[in-house]
C-alpha cells in the first residue's frame, strides 16, 4: 500500500511534489499574487476541495487539510469536499480492491474527524459524471504548453519516461471540479497554487469566450508549521514512507500510538527544547504536541523542558492518544456500520450532482451541444 | 463556416489529416495488417461510427462514409452511429450557435441518407456522459509516448505552435466512444487506423489489467475512388476549400447543382475519357457519375464519350439532381419538424445511454470506484 500513496487535496503526495498542507489558520496568499475575483457577477463564497482517497490519513494529513476543512464548514459554511477518486488512478499500480478500500476508509476518516455531511457536501468524484464531461471541454481551452509549463509537470515528465497522459491532464480535471461547484476558495498545498491559477484562467478563458459562467477560484495557502515524519524528521510525515513507524494514522490504537513515539527518531541530547534546524527530530515532537495543544510550539518547548526525551516521547503519545480517540472511535462505529457509510455517501453523492447538472446543463448551452 | 470544418467519421477533414472515405464495398484491411479479435470471449459483431457535426454533409461524404453505413444497416444491422459534437470543439473558432445547427442538420441529413433510427443506433454523443467518464480512465491507462508518435499528432503539432490539449486526447475519447459499445468494427477512412490501433491497444491494456472487458475493435477501411474537389480536382472533396462550388452539398437545390457542375474545372480537350491522372477533371465527373449510376467509371467514361464537356456536365448534374432528389426532400421535411428531429434524437440518446451505463458499470467495478 505504501508504494501506491497520494495524499492530501488534490495533490498526490511525493509522486506530484510536496504534501500539500494547509494551515489551521487560513489565510489568503497575500505574500504573494493578488487573487483578484473582480467580476461584474457576484459570486457566493463557496469553498471546494479535494483529497485522494488514500484510506485512513495521518496526523498530518488532519492538521495540514481535514481539520482546517472542519474549521471552514463550522465558521461559515457552504464547504463541498470530493474524494477525488479520478485523480487516484493517474498513477500506475494501483490495485481496485485496495482503493475500493481506500475510498470508504477515507470517508469513515474525514466523517470521523469532524466533516458533517449535514452541513458539508462530501462526495465521491467519480460518482458525478460531470467532473469528466466538463474535463473533456475545458481541455478544448486548454494548451499544450500551458500544461507543459506547469511544475509539476515538469519534475515529473523528466522522472518518468513513459508517463501515463492522465498525469499530464489532472490540472484540467482538478479545474473542472471546482469550476463545477463555482467555487471561489479553494484549499490549497503550495506545491498546488499553480494549478489554481490554471483554473482561474480556464475560467477566464471560458467566460470570455462563451460568456460569464464560472468565478475565478482563489488559492487558500496556509502557514501552520508542517508535521514532520517521525523517522526522517526533516521530510513531511508521508504516506509514501515506506516505514509505518514514520507516521500516526488517525485511527492507531493507544499501543501503535505509544510504541512509533517511542521509536520515533531524535538526536543524542536528551533535553527538550525547540530548535527546528538543529534538532528537527524533538522540535517535531513538540510542534505535534503543539498541534493537539492548540498552542505553539515555543510555548510548549517551553513548558516542558524539565522533561528528558523519553519522558516526553511517552507524554506526547498521550496527548495524541487523547487527542485522537473520539477520532478512533467513531470511525470504528463508521467502519461497523458500512451501510449508513454508504447512505451517507450516496447522499452527499446526490447533492453534488444536483449542482454540478445545473452548472453543466449552463455550459452546454453555452458551448452549442443543446 | 469554412473555416471550422471537419468531415467524415471521427475524423476532422483537412486539419486532422485527409478525409475519412469508405468504401462502398467494404473490406478488411487485408493489404495491412490481420487484425484478430481473438479472444476466449465471444462479441457480437457490432459496428460503430461517428461522424462530426458540420452541417449538411457533401456527395464526397455521402458515398465515403454514409452510404456504406446505410449498407451494413440494412445487411448486418447492429450499427450505432454517434454525431460526435465533443471532437467538434477540439479546433478553436467554433461558434456556439453554428454548432448547434451543423448538430441538427447532421442528424437531418443521417436521417435523410437512408441511416434509419428504427434500425440504428443514432445519438449525439454528448448527450451520453459515459463518453468523457471512460475517456478518463483510459487516458490513466495511455503513456504520453504513445500518443505523441501518432501520425496525425505529429502533423498537427508541426504546423501549430499553441496547439489545444483536445486534439492530442481526442483519440482517447475516440477509443472510448468504440469501447463503450463494445463495437468489433469500426469503419474508417486510412488516416484512422492508427487511432483504431489505440483503441486496440487501450481495449487489450484494460483487460490485462482489470480482466476482460472489451473486444479489441477492427478498423474497416474502403477502397471506392474517392470524390474530388469540383475546382481543383487533384483534391478530395472538402469542407474546408473555400470556395462552395468545389463540392456539392447532398442538400443543394437543383439550379444550384446544376450551377456547380457548370462551373466545375475540366481542361482544354473536349472530349469525354476516363485518365483520372492526365485529366483529373473530367475524369472526377465520371466518377461521380459512377458512384451514383452504381456503376464503374471505365464504363460510364466509355458509355458518354460521344458527349462535349459542356454536354456532360449537364448530363451529370441530372443524374446528380436525381439521385439526392429523395434525400433532399426528406431533409427539407425533417428541418420542417424539429419537434420530431428532437424527438429521434432524444430517443437515440436514451437507446445509446442504456447500453453506455451497463458497460461503464462493469468499468467501474473493475476499476475499484464501487
Amino acid at each position: 500500500m505504501a508504494s501506491l500513496v497520494k495524499e492530501a487535496f488534490i495533490n498526490s503526495g511525493k509522486s506530484f511534489g510536496s504534501i500539500s498542507t494547509i494551515s489551521r489558520h487560513l489565510v489568503y496568499s497575500s505574500n504573494r499574487r493578488q487573487y483578484s475575483t473582480a467580476s461584474k457577477t457576484h459570486y457566493l463564497r463557496k469553498v471546494f476541495s479535494g483529497i485522494q482517497p488514500t484510506g485512513v490519513p495521518h496526523i498530518g494529513n488532519y492538521y495540514g487539510a481535514i481539520k482546517p476543512w472542519v474549521e471552514m464548514q463550522d465558521s461559515h459554511g457552504n464547504v463541498i469536499l470530493s474524494v477525488v477518486d479520478m485523480h487516484a488512478i493517474t498513477m500506475p499500480g494501483g490495485e481496485p480492491k485496495k482503493l475500493r478500500q481506500n475510498i470508504q476508509e477515507m470517508f469513515a476518516s474525514l466523517i470521523a474527524c469532524g466533516i458533517d455531511p449535514e452541513k458539508t457536501i462530501l462526495f465521491q468524484q467519480s460518482a458525478v459524471s460531470k467532473h469528466a464531461e466538463l474535463g473533456w471541454i475545458l481541455g478544448c481551452l486548454t494548451t499544450m504548453p500551458r500544461l507543459q509549463h506547469l511544475p509539476q509537470w515538469k519534475q515529473k515528465s523528466e522522472a518518468l519516461s513513459e508517463v501515463p497522459l492522465g498525469v499530464f491532464t489532472y490540472p484540467v480535471l482538478q479545474t473542472a471540479d471546482i469550476l463545477l461547484y463555482k467555487a471561489t476558495d479553494v484549499p490549497v498545498g503550495d506545491d498546488q497554487v499553480k494549478h489554481i491559477e490554471l483554473a482561474r484562467d480556464l475560467a477566464n478563458l471560458f467566460n470570455k469566450k462563451y460568456g460569464e459562467t464560472f468565478p475565478k477560484p482563489k488559492p487558500v495557502v496556509g502557514s501552520f508549521n508542517r508535521i514532520k515524519s517521525l523517522r526522517s524528521p526533516t521530510n513531511k510525515m508521508s504516506k509514501s514512507e515506506k516505514d509505518a513507524k514514520s507516521r500516526i494514522d488517525i485511527t492507531d490504537s493507544p499501543e501503535v500510538i505509544r510504541e512509533k513515539f517511542k521509536k520515533a527518531i531524535t538526536d543524542f541530547t536528551s533535553k527538550i527544547t525547540y530548535e527546528p534546524t538543529d534538532r528537527p527530530g524533538v522540535s517535531n515532537l513538540i510542534s505535534i504536541h503543539a498541534a493537539f495543544a492548540n498552542s505553539t510550539p515555543q510555548k510548549i518547548g517551553e513548558e516542558n523542558s524539565h522533561l528528558d526525551t523519553l519522558q516526553y516521547k511517552l507524554l506526547v503519545a498521550d496527548v495524541v492518544i487523547a487527542g485522537t480517540a473520539k477520532i478512533r472511535e467513531k470511525f470504528a462505529e463508521m467502519m461497523r456500520n458500512k451501510e449508513y457509510l454508504e447512505q451517507t455517501i450516496q447522499l452527499g453523492n446526490d447533492k453534488a450532482r444536483q449542482i454540478a447538472e445545473e452548472t453543466y446543463k449552463e455550459v452546454i448551452h453555452r458551448v452549442g451541444f443543446v
